[in-house]
């Protein structure tokens, strides 16, 4: 089965041969980043030596003040661990819980590194599987009773990638209470934080514990992908495994990178920032939305995050088919559900700019 | 057994706290780095989405040139693959190579990272030790010997850290005749590639082969540790698996180091730059060895590199309690030899600055 990296790699060569692709394959925001200018001039005489394994002090203190403060709780920079990005974050996580073997429930549609990264562990993965109908919603009850005794943890991803799907609260606490119970880890990855579009969002880090473990990342809220820096919450003991891994992967994470996201997070006009980027992800959401409902295209409507999850049309059997002719006559590349369990549907990336977005939408329906 | 990271950290939150420290613990060269602030100007708009696993194809391609007319081979970017830091490289190589079990055979004293990185696998190591009396130069003859059916590679490191020992030509075409008949992988670790003293410095890229893989860094060359940037060449098959790989470990290298590192390769003063870093090391390691030969303090004799490997006190039992009590009473912190496999022996980085380096060896002189 072709990758997520084999579409994008695609799509980057067409591109690199000088040809015109509209690029909707991956979930990387293109919106403005905070201004850098000023801040890298400033910083960059810091940048030269590593910093600690686990992430710069500072930045740790910063991370743990700011959700402290935005979900009431009470972090402390022991309870935060810095990563090359929000998958080095889940690759050394996933890696460590399952170094004797064990399972993780991971919900399908699921962002495609879940499984590939399990593979990479001692460890498996089993699914569960939510459906259509529902509109790839997961039932809470149904979920906890896939719980056994291999399970270690149940990867949630609120706002969903793919489908833009957001988790109620009461079905987090209720997760909370189930985790707290079996004693197992529930990893919640919320990279996608910022873009909740109907006022559902809530993290589970407002019921944090040493069960609960929280995900986010730089690339997603910032638009800064190829800054590779991301940040989770977690149990003291399991952050300190963390950072000695770590230690043996990457040394530390970028300096320049940190230092650059320690100030942004300090900039008394962060939130007016965020919010502007969600406003700007809620415009593009609203016009595919508008736009594949006029065509009687279906989807899934997405209540938060910057992918739109839309169904193929029914004369082909697979995304990936889809995906593949859409990309060589139409000129689009958008990501084949398969890669996310789900075959009949295929994700596009909203956070590109409005006349690209409204050009890849006209080709991917002229091609229905 | 305390590790690098810890007697790291150690210095690291004496400074915080204010404290004054000499640090000698990492070997991470504090040496001027080539010009950024221009080039980070310039690039900084192209720094925010994702590169490619692998690494940036024009970078790849630089660095195939680059190596190709350096050590008059043939190099191609489909023999490239650039990770964060040589360690993640080989944190992935030596995942993928020991994915099934097997072994590795690791020389003694060798860089701590190695067979910490083995434990993560599925893999173990196997210590081939060399002998103070052979200064801890290794007999290839006898190390040919330890290759068994269970040997998937042996990871040389030349120019040598800690020992500072660079491997003789006639050696390594040994070698290289031995791994291609044995059909293993040879893995030489050449980060300290320009701190070559006495001409002695070999590449295993000149004898380039399917058995071949070597390890290079911008940390140590350009004193961009915190740009987290390492690169290598080996066997097209293995580095597509290695971008895979990486796919799933941190998507793809840091974008603006990838766009620096590029310039700085193509930069007309480059060879005058890095020859002018060797001689700072050069100088320094002039330093050392006059002051402790004068002091009668055993030492390693530092062919090439940016470290010094030093035999400590006869009162003391071992290393780590003799760098411990070291960093108490004298504030300087070095690497205990134990991390390397030689508890007799300790540390310490060459590379920082002459007054430093002065002061320190005075206080670790005044401790003998």
């Amino acid at each position: 089965m072709k990758t997520l990296a084999y579409f994008y790699q695609k799509e980057r060569e067409i591109k690199e041969k000088g040809g015109k692709v509209i690029g909707l394959t991956l979930t990387s925001p293109t919106f403005p980043s905070p201004p850098l200018k000023k801040r890298v001039l400033r910083l960059l005489p810091h940048s030269f030596s590593y910093s600690l394994s686990g992430g710069n002090l500072n930045l740790r203190e910063t991370l743990a003040n700011f959700y402290s403060k935005k979900w009431n709780i009470k972090l402390s920079k022991e309870n935060v661990f810095i990563g090359n990005g929000g998958k080095e974050i889940l690759f050394i996580l996933l890696n460590l819980i399952l170094k004797d073997g064990g399972e993780v429930i991971i919900i399908s549609p699921y962002w495609s590194s879940y499984p590939r990264i399990v593979k990479r562990t001692k460890g498996n993965f089993k699914i569960f599987k939510t459906l259509e109908k529902d509109n790839f919603y997961p039932n809470v009850e149904s979920l906890a009773k896939e719980i056994n005794k291999k399970t270690k943890a149940i990867i949630i991803n609120t706002p969903n990638n793919p489908t833009g799907k957001i988790l109620r609260e009461k079905d987090i606490k209720f997760l909370v209470e189930i985790v707290k119970k079996k004693n197992i880890l529930l990893i919640s990855d919320e990279v996608y934080e910022i873009y909740d579009f109907e006022g559902l969002y809530c993290s589970f880090l407002k019921y944090f514990s040493k069960n609960i473990f929280c995900v986010f990342s730089a690339s997603k809220i910032f638009s800064m992908c190829g800054w590779r820096l991301g940040w989770c919450f977690g149990d003291p003991k399991l952050i300190e495994e963390m950072k000695d891994y770590q230690a043996d992967l990457s040394t530390s994470p970028h300096t320049l990178s940190q230092l650059v996201v320690n100030e942004i997070l300090n900039d008394k006009n962060l939130q007016k920032y965020l919010e502007k980027n969600r406003e700007l992800a809620k415009e593009r959401r609203d016009i595919a939305v508008d736009f594949f409902s006029k065509k009687r295209i279906d989807f899934i409507f997405p209540e938060g995050g910057i992918a739109l999850f839309v169904k193929i049309p029914q004369r082909f059997r697979k995304a990936s088919q889809f995906a593949k002719i859409l990309l060589e006559r139409e000129k689009v590349s958008v990501a084949p559900g398969e890669i996310f369990g789900e075959e009949k549907f295929f994700r596009i990336n909203l956070a590109v700019n409005i006349e690209d977005l409204k050009e890849g939408l006209r080709r991917i329906a002229k091609f229905y």
